[in-house]
C-alpha cells in the first residue's frame, strides 16, 4: 500500500527530472500541433501514456477544437540584410500561432507586429494569438529599439489547417474509483519552469504511483492549457464526478516558497491536506484564496463542475519577472527545487491516502496505555511524549466526527504522527476503521 | 431605471443642501411644536411631503403622544439687570420643553436650573426634559462662572398643552412593494450637523429618486427622534414588514470619516452594502456593530421589529466635542462633505438596486468571450484586464448561490465593474437573471 | 438564593485554605492508602464528605483498581554511615509507590533508582510509578553528585497489597438535578500548589455553597488522578449526564495569572462563564484550547462522556519551574492568591446560577423607562449611564433567543450588570423568563 514518504522514484529524482526538461526544452510546443506530439511521445518513454488525437472543429462546451498550428521556420531580414529573430535561434521569436506570411513591410508596418518587452530590454517575450489570426515576432527591447528604417522582409513557415488537438493521459487504477487529477499544460514552448518543470514533476510521480498499490486511482492529463482542459471535460464528462482531489502542476521548479491557491470550494480535503503539509514544513509559502484566472484550474472550478483541484506551485503565474520570457529558461529551474517540488507533492499525496476516520473502540475514560505497552514510564524523552500526545489525540477525537487529518489539524502534530498513532492503536484493537460513509 | 451613480440631483447638490441648512439653522425646533411645522413645510417646497399631525394622547405602543410645546420668548435678568440667556439670541439657551416659568429667584437657586460645559467654556450646551417637567436654561461656562449673587427674573414664555406630535412623509413607489426607509429626525433646534444635515440630505436624496424609476419604493420620514419613530411604527406596524433596507440619516455634514453603525442584525444587505461601498471609498471609515443607543435605529431595531436599519453618519452621535452644543453651527458642516455624503448614499443604493442573483447558463468551463468581443487579445491594458476578471468571477460565482454584492466581496472588485460585467454577459444570453426567492 | 458575589465563606476565606494547605502538606498522599484516607478524615471535619472504598481489582473500564499503597520509612545509607533520602525528613526523596526493598547494592546500581533534576540542583523532584513494580529515591542533584563510590544500604519499609481506593464526595441538591463537578486530585504528597491548593479551594467553595440555596446541584469529587476520575465514572455512568458544568481544580493557590484550559466542547456555557469573568477581571489571563494531557479533565472529557468540564488554575500543569518538585512549598503559596482564585470561582458559579433566557414583553419599540423610575434624566452620571445600557441591551436581546451570558458577551457589560438590568426589568413586568427549553 502506498504510504510513508519515503523519497520517491529514483535516488535522484531531481536530476531525472531536470533531464527531461534539459531534452524538451528547444521543442516549439504550442495548443496543437507536432511539438507537442514530440513531448508526449518521450514521456511515454517514461510512463504508459495514452495519446489522444482530437480532430479540430469537434464542439467542446462553448467552444471548437481549433485548427492544428505547425511552424518549419521564420526570421526577419532587416534592411542591411541581417537575419533577426530566428525561430531556430529561438522559438519564443514567434507570435505562437502565428498565420503563414512572406513579404516586405517597412518598419512602421513592422511594429505594429513586434512585441518586447521596455522593463527587461533583454529579454524575449512570450506572445500568443489562438483565437484571432494575427503574426508577429517577439523580439528584446534592445534590438527594437536599434532597428532602422527601411524595409524588412518577414518570413513565417507555417500552416494553420484541420488537425487535432493532441493530449496525454495516463490511468492508474487504485483500490476505490475515487480519483485523484494530476493535470499540467503542455503548450508551452522554450519555457522551463512554466512548464516543463510540471511536465517533469507529473512524469515523475506517475512513474512513482505506478509502482504502488493505491486507495485512489490517479489520473494523469498532459494537456494544452485551457482548450485542453475544456476538450477533457466535455469529452470526459461522466468521469469528472469521480475526482475527488485534484492538483493542476505548473511552475514548480524555481526557487521561490510555495504558492497553494485553494480550489473554489476553499475547504476541499484537498485544500487543508495541502495547507497542513505546508504549515509543517517550516518554510513560509503562500495561501491564495481560489480567482478565476490562472491556468486550468479556471475550468475544473468552473461552476458547472466546481471540482475540488487546487494548484500547488512556487513562485506562481505572473509572479515572478522571468514569467513568459526568454529568461524562463534552463538556468531558473535546479535539480533540489524539482526534488523538494516532488516531495511536497507525495507528501499531500500521503495525507490523501491515509486520512481515514477511526472510532475508538474504548471511548468512556482512556484506555490503559502502558499494558498495552504504548507508553513510556517514568523519564519520557521528548521523542516518545509527542508519540504519546498524538496516540491521546486520536483517542480522544475519534468519536467517529473527526478524520485523521482533522485530528492533525486541532492537535497541531503532523500528520505522519498522528497516522502512526492511529495505526499503532488500532492494531491493539483500541481502534476501528470506519467505512466510509459511516462517520464524518 | 435607478442606475449609475452620477451625480445626484442639481449641479451644485451640496450647495443645495448647504442652502436648507442655513435657512432651517434659526428655527426652534423640538419633538411637537411650531418649529417642526414650519421645517417641514420648507421641505414641503422641494419634495410633495404628506404632513401628518398626531394628537397628544394618542397611544404608541409603551408610550402615549406628548403635549405639544411652544415658546415665544426666555430670558433672564441679572440683579443688574442685564438679560442674558436671551432665546431670541440662541434658543439653545432654553432647557427644550421648558415649562411657563416668570419668577424672580436667588442665584443658588437658579443653579440648580442652569447647565453649562465646563470644558467647553464658550459653548452653550443643548439640553431637554421631555417627561418630566422642568424649566432651565443653557449658558456658557464663562457666563455660569461670571454670575454675581443676588435676585434674578426668570422669564420662559412657552406652552405646554394638548395638541399634536407631527411629522413629514414621503412615499416614493417602486416597481416593487419592498421598501428602502430613510429617517431622519427633525426635533433638534440649532444644530447643523446634528441633524439639519441629515434633513438636508435627505431631502435632496428623495428629490433625486423621485425623477427615476427604482426597483424598490423609498419611504422617506421626517420625525422627531424617539417618540417619532415610535409613533410611526405603532400607526404603520403592518408597513413595517415592506421594509427591506432602511438608513437613519445624521451627522452628514462634518469632515469627520465615515461611520457606519450596523444593524442589529449585522449581516444584512444594508450592512454589507454600505461596508462594500465604504470599503471602497480608499477613505478609513468607523464600522460599529449595533447597540441599543443612538439614534431611532433603536426603535427600529427593537427585537419586536428587527428591521435591517443601520445608521451612516460621518462623526457619530457623541463623537464628536461640537455634538449637541452651540458649536455645531454652520462652521462646523459644509457643502463639499454633504455632497461627498450624498454620492456615498446614492452608492449604496445603487448596489441596493442592482444587487441581483444570476445564473451562468454555460457553467461547464469558461464560455469563449473572444467570439463575443467581451475578452481582450494580445496585449491588454490593465483597464480592460481588470474588466476580464469581473467578468470571470460574475461567471465563476453566478451558480445561484451568489448574489452580485456577494461576488463583489469575494472578488476584491467594485461592485460597479461586477454590475456592468453581468449586464454584458446577460446581453450575450451567457447569464439569465433569478427571480427573487429562485436562487440565495 | 444564591446571588452577589459577596465574599464567600468566613471572613478570612484564604486564611483559612492556608491553614488546611499546612496541616496537610506533611502527609504522605499517593493514589491509594492511609495519607489520603487521613487528608480525607480531616476535610471531613469541614464539609460532611462522603467517603468511598473501593476494592483493589475492582474493573473500572479498561483499567483495575490497584493494590493499596502505603508506607512507614525509607531512607539509604551511604558508604560513610550517613543517612539520607529520609522519607520522614520529605516523603518526596520515596518514589512514590515504590516496592519494598532493604538491601545493598553498589553505587552504580543505585543510581538506576535514583532521580534528581540537573536543572534545579537543590530541589527534590517528585516521581511516581504505579503501573510498573520499581523502587527509588529522588534527592537534590547536588546531593546525586556527590555521592562517593562504594556499597549503599536501601530501605524502604512500604507495603503495596490488595486493599482500597479511597476517595471523598459531597453532594449538596440544588433545585435542579443539574449539576455542577468540582473535582480535585487528591493523590499528591507534600505539594502545595498541586494540588493541595485545589483541595483547599474545593472545601472551602463546598462549605460555603451548602449554606446557600442553589439552582444547580453541586458534587464535590476529592479523588487521586487518573484512576479516580476514571472509577467515579465506571461506578456512576449514570449519573454522568447529570454534569452540565463543570471544573477540574488545581494549582489555585501561586502567583501566577489565571490559566482557563477549555472544555473538548470549546464553547459550552462554563467555557463562556469563564472566560467572561476573567476578560472583565481587569487582569491578564491565558485562555488554552483542550488538549487531552493534564489531570482528570482528560477523563470527563473522553469522547464517551465529553462532558462540559474544563480547568481553571493559575500557573497550570508544567508551565511553573516548582512544579512537582519540592519547591511546591508552603513558600510558593499565599492566603490573598488563594482567596482571588476562591473570588473568581464563585463569580463563575454566579454566572452559571444567574444565567437564564428571557422574553421582552414590550418587544416593539423601547418601553418607556423614565415612567417606571429606571431611566436617569437630565445629566446622567456615568454611573447610572452603565446601568441604563445594560437595560437597553437586556430589552433589545431578549428575544428568546440570547440568554444573560450571550447578552453580556455582546454588550461588553460585566455580567453582573446585565443580571441586575433583567432583574429590574422583571419586577416592572417587562421581562419574563423563560422555563428552560422554551427558549435559547
Amino acid at each position: 500500500m502506498y504510504g510513508e514518504a519515503t523519497s520517491p522514484g529514483s535516488e535522484h529524482p531531481g536530476g531525472q527530472m531536470y533531464d527531461l526538461i534539459k531534452e524538451l526544452y528547444p521543442v516549439c510546443r504550442s495548443i496543437t500541433g507536432n511539438g507537442v506530439r514530440y513531448t508526449l511521445e518521450r514521456i511515454a518513454q517514461r510512463i504508459p501514456l495514452t495519446v489522444h488525437e482530437v480532430p479540430s472543429g469537434t464542439p467542446v462546451f462553448d467552444w471548437a477544437v481549433p485548427r492544428e498550428w505547425n511552424i518549419e521556420d521564420a526570421y526577419i531580414v532587416t534592411p542591411t540584410g541581417e537575419k533577426i529573430a530566428e525561430f531556430k535561434a529561438n522559438n519564443l521569436h514567434v507570435l505562437n500561432y502565428s498565420v503563414p506570411v512572406h513579404k516586405k513591410v517597412m518598419l512602421d508596418e513592422l511594429r505594429k507586429h513586434l512585441f518586447s518587452l521596455p522593463a527587461h530590454p533583454d529579454w524575449i517575450p512570450y506572445r500568443t494569438s489562438y483565437y484571432k489570426e494575427n503574426w508577429g515576432f517577439c523580439i528584446t527591447h534592445n534590438q527594437l529599439e536599434s532597428l532602422p528604417d527601411g524595409e524588412y522582409e518577414v518570413f513565417i513557415d507555417s500552416t494553420l489547417e484541420p488537425g487535432h488537438l493532441t493530449y496525454g493521459e495516463l490511468f492508474i487504477p487504485g483500490k476505490t474509483d475515487e480519483e485523484v487529477l494530476l493535470s499540467c499544460h503542455v503548450c508551452h514552448p522554450s519555457l522551463c519552469n512554466d512548464n516543463l518543470s510540471g511536465i517533469a514533476l507529473t512524469t515523475q510521480l506517475a512513474d512513482y504511483l505506478r509502482g504502488r498499490r493505491s486507495r485512489y486511482s490517479y489520473r494523469f492529463l498532459f494537456i494544452p492549457g485551457t482548450i485542453g482542459s475544456i476538450t477533457w471535460l466535455a469529452l470526459n464528462e461522466a468521469r469528472a464526478s469521480n475526482i475527488r482531489h485534484g492538483f493542476v502542476v505548473t511552475c514548480v521548479g524555481d526557487g521561490g516558497p510555495f504558492t497553494y491557491k485553494k480550489s473554489r470550494r476553499g475547504t476541499a480535503e484537498i485544500d487543508r491536506a495541502v495547507l497542513h503539509v505546508l504549515r509543517h514544513s517550516r518554510q513560509g509559502f503562500r495561501e491564495v484564496d481560489f480567482y478565476p484566472y490562472g491556468y486550468d484550474e479556471r475550468q475544473y472550478c468552473s461552476p458547472g463542475f466546481d471540482l475540488a483541484v487546487g494548484s500547488l506551485s512556487r513562485s506562481s503565474h505572473g509572479q515572478y519577472p522571468e514569467y513568459h520570457t526568454s529568461a524562463d529558461n534552463l538556468e531558473l529551474v535546479k535539480p533540489e527545487y524539482l526534488a523538494e517540488s516532488l516531495q511536497t507533492f507525495t507528501d499531500v499525496i500521503d495525507v490523501l491516502e491515509n486520512n481515514r476516520t477511526y472510532l475508538n473502540l474504548n471511548p468512556k475514560c482512556e484506555p490503559q496505555l502502558g499494558k498495552r505497552g504504548l507508553y513510556s514510564n517514568v523519564g519520557a524523552t521528548a521523542g516518545s511524549k509527542l508519540k504519546e500526545m498524538a496516540l491521546l489525540w486520536v483517542l480522544n477525537l475519534s468519536d467517529g466526527q473527526h478524520d485523521l487529518l482533522q485530528i492533525a489539524e486541532r492537535s497541531g502534530e503532523p500528520f505522519a504522527e498522528i497516522r502512526d498513532a492511529a495505526r499503532a492503536l488500532q492494531r491493539c484493537e483500541l481502534l476501528k476503521e470506519l467505512s466510509p460513509g459511516s462517520g464524518a
